[in-house]
């Protein structure tokens, strides 16, 4: 971890900013995937899940059977801690849903209102690698749940005898998602962007995924299909002052740089002394960590800001928008009010970032790479559109009737002011 | 116009299928472009400008004494039918804001909330041509007030002469958009997703456009900004029983085949002949049209599906999933709950989709080309994003902090266990 003297904004973006990812490279390969599977549906991914995954699953589809052996792998203390999460995730996500329907009448006779409706049919994409992150399972299948999506599709790649992880599979059973497929990489996101003779085409595509899959999500969301948002390495910054605990700051540091060599960290501390122990008590923790490869690779590239207070920390984090904000002084619960641009903010000593990726109800899928300025993270609006409506009265056309005939005219679109031109007509 | 008989879905799939956007042919000279501004700034703005606009405007930026000019050119019918508009469109937007915070206890000690906030910078687009879109400026501009965006930035194109046009110019005035840029097309996304010396960098761009505007928006979305909604031709679905009055159905299909050649028209109707009427009397009124040339080639290629009764209706509009649908039946408000899959819907006789598109207060930023399936039309949120929040007690990490320890371990990411571990062996 490397140490700035905070300066100006402008020197510390220019050394906070993040490197530039790399998929051009990678697209032609996509491509050729996507077109594959489009053309080619369920023998086009069993040959590129043989090519890609070693595997061949004989069935695409997950059975009842394989689901419920599943279930039995999983061992109880663990299926209790999922029964925690889910409940907490369920109480955070179903506490966002819409209130009722509010009529909103903008002029005498015209009546305007919006109302939520789930999306159809959605897809979640889990990731395989030697992790299962069934976590996300949880994250993704809940919110659709509780929106209503008709047709939930989930795919994860096989692994090695051509199974997916067993803890995967029980999250998938207990949320009632039954459509699971055995299909990963970029062939599964084009299985569910374009639909095969098993997989059902769907509207929205969520979830993480390496390069591959993120160029695929890309790709497919440039055409038809609606993604959830774009993905980039994990980030985390922490805010520290005088009284931090220094081995809480630096267990949150490494969490996140755990995740892998391209994570981003950032601490924003009040003085140089502190920003000494986080660091010395980091490497004693990084130490005894079974993934201290990975992370002393992420820790050695990250950077602790020396600030002049905690309110130019929160300056600073808003100028980084980072994808997860711990805030950890004394005055946290004032300056948490000053976040502008974040994706979720851990505030007080024993918020950790993990406890919202995992238990706490909080999303973990958040706007990363500087996403944070613009996107949410992952709530309940990321599994429903809003539709409007509206009814007119006879004296609703009576009262915009002659503003519409006169915007229309101005516009040259004289078909639009007829519309009402006819109406008016016949109201005489 | 040409009629279907319905008989079964997928035989209306197919012939209700949209024709593909052909854009790969302009990927690399709109890559050209962005390329050009992101390294040559307010220079390459110029030459562009130059180039593709046969103007060169001396300053980019619309001055003070311009907007002033621009407002005496509005005539004052215009000026009120426009204040009309605004505030219908002020009162239904307003109505969307989040309400307060609502703090949820998912665990004993354990809170989670949600706070939206306005995007900081956002980029408008507003298309030149022959008909000025100022409605548009209300559309985009008005939301954005009311969300608090601290920077909007407009850019559309200078016409011969190098202004822009004054109507556009009056609507950015009384909305308080100080920040006008005379420039367009690509080289206009690509100013406001870069930055230039004039130009400031916007985090999402909103906006209709030419094809060369449409690549930009997906190619800038691709990398770093976020753009409102995917786009396509205009879209208008109407569904008429027996007692629609021809005349009004006619008008407002119409109305939507002005837009363009290649617009998207479907008429849903319970029998031959009202089909029949509702044909006679819109070729009537095209042949009186200012732009009957446009009008009637998209008119010859839409479609009237002849339907058992309204409820197949508005079951085959959620498989097509319009940007627009008037339902003008006898049984509209009981149809109506049925709409699954649409952008803005018209009820009843005096509903006509004119009167959405300026000023009955709904935003006529839509999903066009099936989107409608997964994105919202604009509304409040489309210019905010959600923050997520948490505080946790000592009983909070007490409560959760085991079922956090065992996931992060059944994910083999120690650090994250290590997080809570940390925290709960400070607290025995």
């Amino acid at each position: 971890m490397f140490k700035i003297q905070y300066t100006t904004d402008e020197d510390f973006i220019g050394r906070s900013r993040r490197p530039a990812a790399k998929t051009d490279d990678i697209i032609p390969i996509v491509r050729d995937v996507l077109v594959a599977v489009r053309d080619g549906g369920d023998k086009a991914v069993r040959e590129l899940t043989l090519k890609f995954d070693k595997s061949c699953p004989n069935d695409l589809l997950v059975s009842p059977e394989e689901l419920d052996a599943a279930e039995r792998e999983v061992p109880d203390d663990l299926k209790k801690a999922i029964a925690i999460a889910r409940e907490n995730i369920e109480k955070f996500h179903r506490s966002q849903l819409p209130q009722k329907r509010e009529y909103v009448e903008t002029s005498k006779g015209v009546v305007c209102w919006q109302q939520a409706k789930a999306i159809d049919k959605v897809g979640i994409y889990i990731p395989g690698g030697t992790a299962p992150l069934f976590s996300t399972v949880l994250m993704l299948g809940i919110p659709a749940k509780i929106a209503g999506c008709k047709e939930i599709v989930l795919c994860s790649p096989p692994r090695n005898g051509g199974a997916i992880n067993p803890i995967v599979l029980y999250c998938a059973k207990i949320l009632g998602i039954h459509k699971v497929f055995k299909i990963g990489g970029s062939q599964a996101i084009a299985a569910m962007a374009y639909g095969t003779e098993s997989v059902p085409k769907v509207y929205k595509i969520f979830g993480p995924g390496n390069r591959f899959v993120t160029v695929a999500k890309q790709l497919v969301n440039s055409a038809d299909t609606a993604i959830d948002m774009p993905a980039g390495p994990s980030e985390l910054a922490v805010i520290a002052d005088q009284n931090t605990n220094p081995a809480f700051a630096a267990a949150d540091l490494l969490s996140q740089c755990e995740h892998g060599t391209d994570s981003q960290v950032g601490l924003f501390v009040t003085s140089n002394e502190k920003a000494d122990e986080i660091i010395a008590e980091a490497k004693r923790q990084l130490a005894v960590l079974p993934r201290r490869e990975i992370a002393a690779q992420s820790f050695a590239n990250s950077f602790a800001v020396i600030v002049n207070d905690t309110c130019q920390a929160v300056h600073l984090t808003n100028i980084w928008a980072p994808e997860h904000l711990i805030i950890s002084t004394d005055d946290c619960n004032e300056i948490a009010d000053q976040v502008q641009n974040a994706g979720s903010v851990f505030i007080g000593k024993y918020a950790c970032e993990s406890a919202g990726d995992y238990a706490s109800g909080t999303n973990h899928t958040l706007p990363t790479n500087g996403a944070a300025y613009a996107y949410s993270g992952l709530n309940m609006d990321s599994f429903m559109k809003k539709i409007t409506f509206q009814t007119i009265s006879e004296d609703g056309i009576r009262n915009i009737g002659p503003a519409v005939e006169t915007m229309a005219a101005a516009e040259q679109l004289d078909a639009h002011r007829n519309a009402v031109t006819v109406r008016l007509q016949q109201l005489k």
